[in-house]
């Protein structure tokens, strides 16, 4: 794996790059939809393509589970398992593992139990690499404890001190097939702390680091304050991944402050509950409003959905509990999001990103909800 | 509309057909895929006309019901709020109707109740005409009695009497806008009552005629014997029409004697639950035996699904539930039954229709279960 930086933007931090995998080019700043199982909820690889989608993401704690990553293995890897063949990232399980009631941490891994069989399971750097590496992925995320949130400062320091153990572990754990491993930047809601893990990572030399347990829940001003203390730490010559983010508006401030990479459960979830996305902002299409509505989602949109479909079309999907709903709803949301991730590439190119952020959250978030 | 009969198989009564209508042609004998609310769970339109889908049935019961005609027509029509540009059958509403519970059957129409508002509603033949109308199908049903099974000889005699009366009302309702209605011969299980139903609906000259009160759960030998005292009372150059039929060898029994079109909801149903249709018959995905199986669920099949997917990741998307698993297989299935149309479409046309049946029977049900 490769990282070319392209360009700063002249008026921020916001860059554009290139990430070269053995499964093609990725141009960032991008989004990653996500693929849990190995399959994107509700979408077909086909539709994920038409979406513009250059890279997804996939759970290791869920396809671990099931179907094990033996069976991915010797059904040719991930890519051929789920007929992605596009760059793949997957997640080490971390985050899902530590977030399971039950589980029992030690210096070493953790214990934790089959949510389906309820047989022990444990999972450590080594085995965590050594899943993903089965998988297939291109890119492999190092094994680190996702610390609570909150979370006082003692054990957020021992936390982080820990996960840059593992992540050297992961680091000799990986054997040369041409994945790439990124480290994940912890160090909860403590300045100094996420500043030592960026420095200490930086010398492992990896080539790409990760922003781990900024939870979107937490809200934008704490987002953009663990960015800002961390993005500064990490090289500039490696690509930077804010794990689990987000709304439009966190994206773009965090585009903002120098991160390329992002990927999250949002468009897809939303869909399934008729939240769509629009440049004016979120509509919610089971409102009644909507029932005699026959303009698309978006009039501005070129997404399948917006081109063949009313909104009216589309309440009455989800009245009548099609699942086609989810489907037509997730292109478009998709969609969405990738399409503002082109136009952030091309503000950057043209040294204009701090102009599209503001005309973008002017129209999306106008008025007193603007941030 | 305009039916084109080109060819009569030489060794059977099996007919090659076109069907002309406002939204393009349709090649006979072919199967409908089933959209009841103006969506095929789970395709998209795109997805539906990949399978090779000429032609779609919808339900008028359900679209009355929600979004409701007016709306429909308000939107430019079922085709247009849909995104399918292809034919449009609708079936009358009288099926579903006549299988609520508490619906009140006079000589004129039905009363029945909302299954949501609980309201009263009330449809008869000029209703039911009306709401195909607005909806803007292009080949419309006559508003029939549906027939229960088993059925005593003088119920079924008055029964039919009135939907042959309904006929006439319905014909009377059409207005002139490129609309086909066509009539449904009832009859239940009585050989004289289906002939002189047939007989006397082919005095109205309608352009198209359906054998009603045929359920596929009845069996294959009655399902055979309705259709062969019914079809050569039907006029040889109008489309012949079995609603609701059926299973791949239901359909070639009734090609044999004479049927240009079906509609069913097997191939998506049992999508749905696991069961694939391939040439060597139905397999079960949810099997354990699929667990491992690293081969398209019918190596003979042209499908997005075949050429992409093997059984074990379509085993892994069932076990975890995911939505995808429905879309991969409902494609399969569909395609399964449309590319079997156009083998017998391509077998009537070389005068070997028999051959063509017998070899797949022969593939499909091999054994003691081929009938």
């Amino acid at each position: 794996m490769e990282f070319k930086l392209l360009k700063k933007d002249s008026a921020s931090a916001a860059r554009l790059g290139i990430v070269s995998t053995a499964h093609g080019d990725i141009t960032t700043p991008i989004f990653m939809p996500v693929a849990t199982h190995g399959a994107m909820k509700p979408l077909t690889p086909a539709q994920i393509k038409e979406t513009g989608a250059q890279i997804i993401l996939s759970n290791t704690y869920h396809l671990h589970l099931q179907p094990g990553e033996g069976l991915v293995k010797k059904a040719g890897g991930l890519h051929k398992f789920m007929a992605w063949d596009g760059p793949i990232l997957t997640d080490s399980g971390g985050f899902q593992v530590f977030s399971l009631p039950g589980k029992r941490i030690t210096e070493d891994g953790v214990f934790f139990k089959h949510e389906i069989t309820g047989d022990e399971i444990y999972l450590d750097p080594e085995r965590a690499t050594r899943i993903q590496q089965d998988l297939g992925a291109d890119i492999i995320m190092a094994f680190d404890e996702c610390i609570p949130y909150p979370c006082d400062r003692s054990y957020a320091e021992q936390s982080t001190k820990k996960t840059i153990r593992w992540l050297k572990q992961c680091q000799n754990a990986m054997t040369d097939n041409g994945q790439a491993l990124f480290g994940i930047v912890q160090g909860s809601v403590y300045e100094d702390l996420r500043a030592m893990c960026a420095r200490e990572m930086r010398k492992l030399d990896l080539p790409g680091y990760a922003i781990g347990g900024v939870s979107v829940g937490e809200g934008l001003e704490l987002l953009k304050k663990v960015v800002s203390w961390t993005a500064p730490h990490l090289p500039e010559d490696k690509p930077r991944y804010l794990m689990g983010v987000g709304l439009p508006e966190d994206i773009l401030e965090s585009v903002e402050r120098g991160i390329d990479m992002f990927d999250c459960v949002i468009p897809t979830r939303y869909a399934r509950s008729a939240t769509l996305f629009t440049r004016r902002g979120k509509i919610r299409l089971t409102n009644k409003n909507y029932k005699r509505d026959f303009f698309p989602i978006d009039p501005s949109c070129s997404c399948y959905t917006c081109q063949n479909f009313t909104r009216a079309y589309l309440h009455h999907l989800f009245a009548a509990n099609e699942v086609i709903s989810a489907v037509l709803s997730a292109i478009h949301n998709v969609h969405f999001y990738l399409r503002m991730m082109a136009e952030i590439r091309e503000a950057i190119a043209n040294n204009r990103f701090m102009e599209y952020k503001g005309a973008f959250l002017g129209e999306y978030l106008p008025g007193d909800k603007k941030k």
